[in-house]
């Protein structure tokens, strides 16, 4: 007997004839004898629906109102998933964010957990019911209700699997695993049967959506054993788990990238000490992620500033830098939306030297011209323009042969 | 400056475009200086909705589940309303059942209110905010969420409004008033400037539909002034106020009906001393609102037992008789759906004989039977054929010169 903590995505529920489905697919679990923690997403579709009706009220939408209209979303799905399980002879109980309660803090629409009290859970765990949670939401400590942002329901599971010590979490997706590229690109891409939490944060943290980030942090820090498969069909999808357990270290695992970004400049600016705080400072204090950031030192005693945000962030990134730039007696801010970003992530790259020219070999005989680029120990990602973007991946993944185990 | 407690119903926040006129006429009461708590219910057709996706799921939905599902109806409306308010400039906050907290006892779907904490409220009115409150719906002292029963937004805003010591509760639905009788039916019938808690229970138990019947409980209990009004049209609506307060004593308000009722028989039970409490008890139990009783002594030592119940509760309380009768020793468990009820509600019937009779000889004349008959101080009920309720009604009214003010 094992505690698992399944996740089903807004697809996978995207109708009541799935949620039925996503009841049998529980139902064989509880038969099997496992104890069942299930996470629930908003049904697809809703969640846009909703935001739709907030704009209509409100130009920009007060963003703890914003968690308050969101959070009916799962709020629907779990009681319909309890009472298709009870229908089925099993039995069920639902929980919101705040009856569990998950504690975040306060920053309505991106808050992160604080704690979680797994004690209601076990307790109706030992009862022999099958517990169903409320992804995506939570509650500050004020009472108010939080919500994670897109995606959040994949840390929800992950904590609670993590606070419950759960022996799996499994996120249920519309894609069976994680492939070596995104499929629609490149369809000889490949699943990739395991893969090591460091990889996958880089997959994910660069457009792989098939998990959230913050879920495989969580799930790294916590040792959670996670593993991503389809819900429509069977098959054991990819585990991802610590390198200790990985045998075999591919050279590169795979190739991510993600469309949902700007690059944003600041040139001209007075290079002092203490310039790129004051520049980033307050991009970070109005939480846009910073994805890349570039300095490039010139020689008018001036420096540029060049970095990326997510699209949607852009204009308001821009406001800000327009205020500091002015403040600093900067030259100018500029941007870019037409931009993409590709990487090669592979543990294997930290034994072996030679990938990044490889790559930027395989770029240039493509015509493709690179705008940025930066590296970790496991990654190599270079900004392209948007339309070069499937050339780069498609011949990146055939010159480096990841169609081949 | 007054505090009042506004109630909007899901035909007042029916579309989006509906929801922004709510916030015009809360507005303009901030305007003019008052201190404004409102109360929604879910969009119209949204309780619906919800209910049709519950019956997919499970032939008999959980109860408790069943909240949970519904009570999203009102998150979306409040929230809405909040950035409406917010967009014309009016800080506003909104309130689920349980942030206020609305405390209840543990039947859900049918829940009572136990206690409210309203300082959480004031303390957002102390800071000139607007305060949006979910109606409908609580908390268990378990945590668990419950929901009041249909209407029971009405509740919710007379409670607030008892809490805070409101100086007047306002609610808003697609009538303009109280009326001396439904105008679909009657197209004479005439609005009442006046009525007090005493009429408006009568009425309300009887099926006016105007307003909630626990609510005017609650305001009579507590002395809130309550007030009907359109939220479509200006207009001073009805005044619910205490007996003392009415001047003019008619001899009859109004005509109450209701086709929503059954009737259910008990024949020959052994007539020994405690029948009634084992007959009726168990459906009380059963939470099922019994309306009228009467019991029939017959010649051969056993009784005969006549009630009317909700027609959606009938087939419950059959099967609940149809073993208690077993056990009893009765004859037989008969019902009749195809009943009306018709009321003739006025405190002048106080200090007035022979009302009764002209009602009865009224009825005779256009040759309506008469299955049972109950009264009260300020009320005559009849039970008649369902198919003879319309002429019933208008015949009474048009005789008794109700249109008449």
């Amino acid at each position: 007997m094992a505690l698992i903590v399944q996740k089903y995505g807004g697809t996978s529920v995207g109708s009541l004839e799935r949620i039925q489905n996503v009841a049998k697919k529980v139902a064989k679990f509880v038969d099997e004898g496992h104890q069942l923690v299930v996470v629930l997403s908003a049904m697809s579709g809703e969640t846009n629906r909703l935001v739709d009706m907030a704009k209509t009220m409100q130009a920009r939408p007060s963003k703890r109102e914003m968690d308050m209209l969101l959070t009916t979303g799962e709020q629907v799905t779990i009681a319909l998933l309890s009472m298709a399980l009870q229908e089925r002879g099993y039995d069920a109980i639902s929980y919101t964010g705040w009856q569990v309660p998950i504690q975040t803090d306060e920053v309505h629409t991106k808050a992160r957990i604080d704690s979680i009290n797994a004690e209601k859970i076990r307790q109706q765990l030992d009862q022999n019911k099958v517990v169903v949670v409320a992804g995506f939401q939570g509650v500050t400590a004020n009472g108010d209700i939080s919500t994670l942002g897109r995606g959040g329901s994949d840390t929800t599971a992950v904590a609670l699997a993590a606070a419950l010590k759960a022996d799996e979490c499994q996120i249920y997706t519309d894609v069976d695993g994680v492939y070596t590229t995104d499929p629609r690109v490149v369809p000889e891409a490949r699943r990739l049967d395991t893969i090591t939490f460091d990889e996958m944060l880089e997959m994910a943290s660069l457009g792989a959506k098939v998990l959230q980030i913050r879920s495989v942090e969580f799930a790294s820090k916590y040792q959670v054993p996670l593993r991503v498969l389809s819900s429509l069909q069977d098959g054991g999808g990819t585990l991802i788990t610590s390198e200790e357990n990985t045998m075999e270290k591919p050279l590169i695992s795979g190739i991510a990238f993600n469309r949902d970004e700007s690059k944003l400049q600041v040139l001209g600016v007075p290079d002092k000490p203490g310039v790129a705080y004051q520049i980033l400072g307050p991009i970070a204090d109005a939480n846009i992620e910073i994805d890349m950031i570039i300095q490039n030192q010139g020689q008018d005693g001036t420096t540029d500033f060049t970095f990326t945000v997510p699209r949607g962030d852009r204009a308001q990134a821009q406001d800000i830098l327009t205020a500091v730039a002015k403040i600093l007696g900067a030259r100018e801010v500029v941007y870019d939306d037409a931009i993409a970003k590709v990487s090669m992530v592979g543990v294997g790259m930290r034994s072996h030297v030679g990938i990044a020219s490889r790559m930027f070999q395989v770029l240039a005989e493509e015509n493709i011209n690179i705008h940025m680029i930066a590296t970790t120990e496991i990654k190599i990602s270079v900004v392209v323009q948007e339309d070069q973007l499937e050339k780069a991946v498609k011949s990146l993944h055939q010159k480096f042969e990841l169609d081949k185990a």
